[in-house]
């Protein structure tokens, strides 16, 4: 294989395992090139990601030594990934009876769950987020590349008692959008004990959700490193949990005039 | 730019956007370099993908010339890829009350359900397809990775009819579980009439949630271009769906005896 080919396949391959950690050897046997040549190749491959803004590769040097790609996002791609978002749920045809706003195809969309989860594994990937969680529903393909990204698996809170899960973890929890006390639950064959837990919801209104997944995770052992949401409504100010990152924030006081949305990374900057 | 970093470059946007068509100009303009060179780094990434065996990429001449990457998935890999899953499965501790096979934290595994996802797009990539759709919530992830492979949206059907969605179609079907009759909902803000639809299900027993999934995109003017299902059970032999695309097939009927799966891509090899 020739340089050109080798630096492609090695870019194809930390591209497609993000923080997973390659040795030397490893590239070494699968190209049929040595060693001295692996190194040159990743040093152009990791100025070339370097270059892209999608993250840096880290080496590290020594008999075990190895490389690793670290998925990142800069800061105008993030407000320009959101943005693109928080234009679309301006649109008067996405309000729903009831003063929801429908956002459903969002979340689906590849693209976009793709992206939100870059960016949410952006934020916490130096803190050794060893398993992401979420409840059910809207939020699993966010959450899903949030783990590729960071290289954990997901685990999945259920909202009702699934025989395919197998013995349960349950709390209950106050549902904003009811306002009815509800139980979640979460497989005891998913062990979450001494792990460190990054929590991810697609909406917070009161923030029960939220909250009930906290006590979850407080039941399990599990610490909780972080809380991520992506749209939170302004009102209520006072929301049931206290420490979480939002990506959207939505203004409905008054839907009929059209949804205020807000980036939390803009008002940051 | 160096020739080296363009390659990089050029295998890292082609590998994250599959399916996407780029053209010529975008990358002349990305990477500042004129247009054979361009031509030539592409034919390098092309070579390099090939042997990597993770699909082939393919480039359109003249004007309006672009590039574009289909990923797939040789046969090897795929028995490689579902084999895993299926030893994973026979684990007695997999077995739960009432004949079950826990199997979540599989298809919540990015690992898996990229892999799975990778497979499916494989068998699909070539027929158009403009929606995958599937029915919450386990199969969620690999529906999602399939969408993503295949560069279109993912259509999410409910179990339940949910404010959030807005106005909604639905039918009924047979809970192959519990042989009730149930009601699936798909809001009515996906459009899928005349769209080529691909069918994704987790696990099929007698088949009456592919039935309800069929019925429902019957309903909505969309043509189901295939139904791929992860695990089929082996009884009942007849199922409501007659084609059907199996991965993995379990034999539960002596689940104490452990249980005993095939792979669907062994036994047509």
């Amino acid at each position: 294989m020739k340089k050109n080919e080798r630096i492609s396949v090695i870019t194809k391959i930390l591209s497609d395992h993000p923080n997973e950690v390659f040795s030397y050897n490893y590239f070494t046997d699968l190209l049929e090139a040595g060693k001295s040549s692996v190194c040159e190749d990743v040093a152009i491959v990791k100025n070339a990601i370097e270059l892209t803004g999608t993250g840096y590769v880290e080496t590290f040097s020594g008999a075990s030594g190895g490389v690793v790609y670290h998925p990142q996002v800069t800061s105008a791609e993030e407000v320009s990934i959101l943005k693109e978002i928080a234009d679309q749920l301006q649109s008067p045809a996405r309000k729903i009876q009831g003063g929801f706003v429908y956002y459903s195809d969002i979340l689906s969309n590849p693209r976009y769950s793709k992206n939100i989860g870059r960016i949410i594994a952006s934020k916490y990937g130096e803190m050794g987020i060893e398993y992401v969680v979420t409840t059910e529903t809207k939020g699993i393909p966010v959450a899903m590349e949030t783990a590729h990204y960071l290289n954990v698996p997901m685990g999945l809170i259920r909202r009702s008692n699934r025989v395919t899960e197998g013995a349960t973890t349950s709390v209950n929890y106050i549902s904003g959008s009811s306002n009815k006390i509800k139980t979640m639950y979460l497989s005891r064959r998913i062990d979450l004990k001494d792990k460190k837990v990054l929590v991810i919801d697609d909406f917070m209104k009161g923030g029960g959700t939220a909250k009930g997944m906290t006590n979850l995770m407080e039941e399990v052992g599990a610490e909780v490193m972080g809380i991520c949401v992506i749209f939170v409504t302004r009102s209520p100010a006072e929301k049931l949990v206290e420490n979480f990152t939002p990506l959207i924030w939505m203004d409905d006081e008054n839907l009929e005039a059209g949804l205020r949305v807000s980036l939390h990374s803009e008002a940051e900057n």
